[in-house]
Formats: C-alpha cells, sequence, structure tokens
C-alpha cells in the first residue's frame, strides 16, 4: 500500500469529503451522484495534486479544492468510458449504465464535468482554468483516437499507444501537477518539471494498469478477468506479446481480441502469450523508462516539501498490485 | 423567415465560420465534426448572445466568439441528446449515433463541450465563465429530471413541465442574453432584463417547438412525424389534450405514448387530441404568456441597440413554422 504522510492522507479524505457536499436538491441526481461516489477510487490525481501544491503560503482549503475539482473531472470520464466500453462494473460495483441506463450516464457525465467547471470558475485562476480545459479536450480526443484505432482490427504502433496513453491517462496526470505547482505559485521553471513528472507517471501509470489487467488473470483484482482483451483493446501487454508471436499466434490474437464469446481455453492461451519472457521483458522495460523519466523530474525538485512523498508516489506505481 | 439587419446576419455567419475554423489535426475528430457543423442550425442562441452584445464599444469579434461558444455548448447538447433519445436524425441528416456509433457522439460531445471551455476561458471574463459553467450545469439537470420524470409513464404537472423547459432550453437562452449584455459592458439592471427576456423567450421557443412537433403530422418540417409522442415524451400539447381529454382517451394517451410500434391510425386519434379545439386554446395561452413576459422585459430596454431586432424576434418565435 501507498504510504502516505498523515496530514497528505487527511487532505485526501477531505477531497472526498468536498465531492460529497456538492449536493443536488433533485433527488434523482442525487441518488446518482452518491451512488457514483459511495466507492473511493484510489484517486492518484487529486493526491498528485495535493502533494505538487504543497508549500507553506497557500491555504490547504484551495489545494482541497483543486484536487477535488480533478477527481470529479477523472469521475466524469469514467462515468463516460462506461458508456464507451459498454462496461458492466466500476470499482467493484455495477456501473451506473448499469443500474440506470446509458442515457443516465450520459447526463451524469455532463453533470459532474459542469459542476468541475463551477468549481474552477469559483478558484478564480485563469492559468488553471485553460490548462484544465485543455486537458479536458485532450482526453476526449485521445479517447476518440483509441476508438478509432481499435475498430480497424489491425495490430497498431507503438508510438499510437503512447499517444493514446498521453492523451487519455498522462494529460491529467500532467495537469493535475502543473495545476497544483500554479496554485502553490512555483516558479515556471518548477511548473514545467512538475508537469512532466505528471506526463511520465501518468504514462507509467497507464502502463502498470495495463499490466494489470492481465494479473487479473492471477490476481483477485476485484476487476473483471481481462477486461481490456474482452473489450478488443489493444494495451501494451498486447502490443509486445503480439510483436514477439509468431504469425499464426498473431493471427489467432486478432480474432480473438473483442471477440463476443472467447472460451476459457482461448483467454488461457492469450493469457500465456502475453506472459511470454520477451514480451514480459519489454513491456516492463518500457514500465521502467516512465519510471526513470519521472524519477529524472523529479531530481530536480530536491527542494520541494513533497518530494519524499513522490518518490514514494512514483516507486508506488511501479509495483502497485492495485 | 426572421428578418434581420444585414450587419447581424452577416455576424451570424461569421459564428458559423469560426465554428468550422477550429479544426483538430486529428483526421476522425475533424471529419465527425465537420459532419455536425455541415448543416446550419437556426443558431438562436447565437443570434440572442449578438443582439444583446451590440455595443459601440465592443470589438465585433468578441461578440463572434461568444456567440460561438454558446451554439459550441448548444451543440454538444444536441450530441449527446441524440444518444439519450436514440435519435436517428438530426437537422434532415443522419445523426452522429447513426454514421459512427453511441461511442463517437458521446466523446463528440465532450470534445465539443471542451473545445467551448478553452474559448470562453480565451476570452477571460470570470462572470461569463461562471454563467457559462452555471448553465451547462442546469441544461445537464433538466435533461436528468426529464428522463426520470418520463420514466414513470405518468402524466406529469405542469409546473414540472415549465421546470424542465426553463433548464433544457430557457436556461442557455437565459445564459446567451445575459453574458452577451456582460460583454457589452451594460449595467447590473440591464443585464437582469436581458437575463430575463432570454428566460421567457427560451421557453416560449421551446413550447412552440413542442407545437411544431405535433404540425409535422401536416407541415412537412423536415422532422419526423410527432417525434416526442413516438420517444414517450411529455410535451405542452400532449399535457393540455391529456387535460381536455375523456378518461378512456387519457388511458388510450399513455398507453400509446412512447410505445415501441404505433399504428397510424393511433397516431392519428393522439394528433386529433392534440388538435382538441380547448387544448390548442390553453397551449397556445401559454405561448402567448411567454411571448409577453419576454416583451415586458423587452419594454425596459427601448434604448438599447438591439431593441428592434429582439422586437422581430420574440415575434417570429411565437410563429415560426421550423
Amino acid at each position: 500500500m501507498l504510504k502516505l504522510n498523515k496530514t497528505t492522507q487527511n487532505e485526501l479524505n477531505k477531497v472526498q469529503g468536498t465531492i460529497k457536499k456538492e449536493l443536488s436538491n433533485e433527488k434523482i441526481i442525487q441518488e446518482i451522484y452518491e451512488y457514483i461516489f459511495q466507492k473511493e477510487g484510489k484517486k492518484t490525481r487529486a493526491l498528485l495534486c495535493l502533494l505538487s501544491s504543497k508549500s507553506q503560503n497557500i491555504k490547504p482549503k484551495n489545494r482541497i479544492n483543486l484536487a477535488s475539482i480533478i477527481e470529479l473531472l477523472h469521475t466524469a470520464t469514467l462515468v463516460h468510458d462506461d458508456v464507451v466500453d459498454e462496461s458492466e462494473l466500476r470499482r467493484g460495483e455495477k456501473s451506473v449504465n448499469q443500474v440506470w441506463t446509458n442515457s443516465y450516464s450520459v447526463l451524469m457525465g455532463d453533470f459532474i464535468y459542469s459542476k468541475a467547471f463551477i468549481l474552477m470558475v469559483k478558484l478564480g485562476l485563469q492559468s488553471i482554468l485553460d490548462e484544465l480545459s485543455q486537458a479536458t479536450n485532450d482526453i476526449a480526443k485521445g479517447e476518440i483516437i483509441q476508438l478509432y484505432l481499435f475498430e480497424k482490427n489491425k495490430m497498431v504502433e507503438l508510438h499510437d499507444l503512447l499517444k493514446v496513453s498521453y492523451l487519455k491517462t498522462g494529460r491529467l496526470f500532467e495537469a493535475s501537477a502543473k495545476t497544483g505547482a500554479i496554485l502553490a505559485n512555483k516558479t515556471k521553471i518548477e511548473i514545467k518539471r512538475f508537469g512532466l513528472l505528471g506526463k511520465f507517471l501518468g504514462t507509467a501509470f497507464q502502463i502498470r494498469d495495463d499490466i494489470l489487467d492481465y494479473e487479473s488473470y492471477i490476481l483477485n483484482t476485484g476487476k473483471p478477468l481481462m477486461k481490456d482483451f474482452k473489450e478488443g483493446k489493444i494495451t501494451f501487454p498486447l502490443y509486445f506479446a503480439f510483436k514477439n508471436a509468431k504469425p499464426k499466434d498473431q493471427k489467432f490474437i486478432m480474432k480473438q481480441l473483442g471477440a463476443k464469446k472467447i472460451s476459457q481455453k482461448n483467454l488461457r492461451y492469450i493469457y500465456d502469450l502475453v506472459k511470454n519472457e520477451k514480451a514480459q521483458l519489454e513491456v516492463n522495460a518500457l514500465l521502467e523508462k516512465y519510471i526513470k523519466k519521472s524519477f529524472m523530474q523529479l531530481n530536480y525538485l530536491k527542494d520541494d516539501p513533497c518530494y519524499n512523498e513522490l518518490e514514494e508516489l512514483i516507486n508506488f506505481s511501479k509495483i502497485r498490485k492495485i
């Protein structure tokens, strides 16, 4: 488990509290809103924002508000993603589209997005508004590109995977760290460092996430078994499995990918291809590369009050099991 | 047709140009974006914004930008609405969810929403950001309440219909007029008047829209025949038809509303119930009431440069056929 300072843990709890305080006087909206936020996520982006905004001169309340905004934005993307992926589960519970309908998910996502923007406007910092609206746009862009790439039923290029990972995941990590640093009035060069650290950490986070999707085959992660593969998603582990597979296995991968019904035997075969030694070496090397890139940026931030905790977060991102 | 000054028509054309200039370097995004904006809508909200921002001291470019932002926000809601309503057509063309998929619609809606926020941030006026983020949130709220109301398969109350119409339509009309006046540095009381005028005009616009949905039975409006009824939507004309119908016809209405298959004969019967003399009188009186409310606000704006055109717009909203 990620070890955090007591103060930081306390602040992260307050993020949850801040989000839950955003009440609606409409019963149905309140009901879905509470359902969405009853199960706490990891809040990695909110944490990154809390850490990068640490400064003696900034009120914790403003930092908690910014972190809450980021968590709201992230949650809105998840609610919409569940429609796009036709997901049945989110954080071990039925997704909104399952308990209610896709229509409710689309509109609740919009509700949460705009709620985040309302709170952002209240914060009143133009550069934060700028960064977060750009990031939201980039996330949508990343998701659309991904959808389009996977439609072709063809193996993708590594640079496409990296681009999509940056847009859909790295981009909000980048914005979380960057806006945190902006809020804390850090220097221009520091803000840049924080942004880059977030960007690389976000990509590392996505690679680890993709790896964990296949680990779900043996670990009890609470996530459905090889969900990405079943949904037809080409992720980093599968990319390297394909690259190192024989032509007949490559054909097999593309045939099974996203198929309506995949037998346990075939799923196991795919799993074994992903667990191929060379494929594993390559995907872990890629993860290591982005972890290192994150540390390289952290090195410039030795005097920052969040140095130790960020170090812990980067290390944790490499090995996390959930 | 609505008669506009040459200058205003010219500005409205520039809104379309400004929107189309928002290019993406991603082919698939550009393709869907262009598809969405190829068919021009009426741009009533953008027009209202252009009119209420008229002032000698304000650069037309900023006004056109604000009107474009409002048109983008409105379009994003339409793209998401088509998913919610499972619509097949939009402005006489296949909707995005038909040409592509619901997933693309959800994400393109998000893309356009966030694009609007990016441009809003560039405008750099806190009070405009505040108003438009609140309005976006209220629209989502209105759509969710509507979804929930119609689920119950029970006649709704008039005050519920008015509330939903305000949130999903009146609210953006209100914001369009209000932010226009804010941009033009009008006085606090004028901004309030413009807001109220927009709010009432928006409700009138919605009532007229609901009436037109039934007129589609005889007029060739380019819209599908009695789309609202087929989608299970209770609108103003149906509300009054129900109110004035015999109990057996009331039962018939509720049974047919949103049914998977409705025969031409039954559709005609519903149409005749809506065309009931008393029902027609009542729905037209309600429309007239909101037109009058709009004019009452306009009366306070006699010295405003947009007075004549707003008068024309309000009159047109009452009788428009498209």
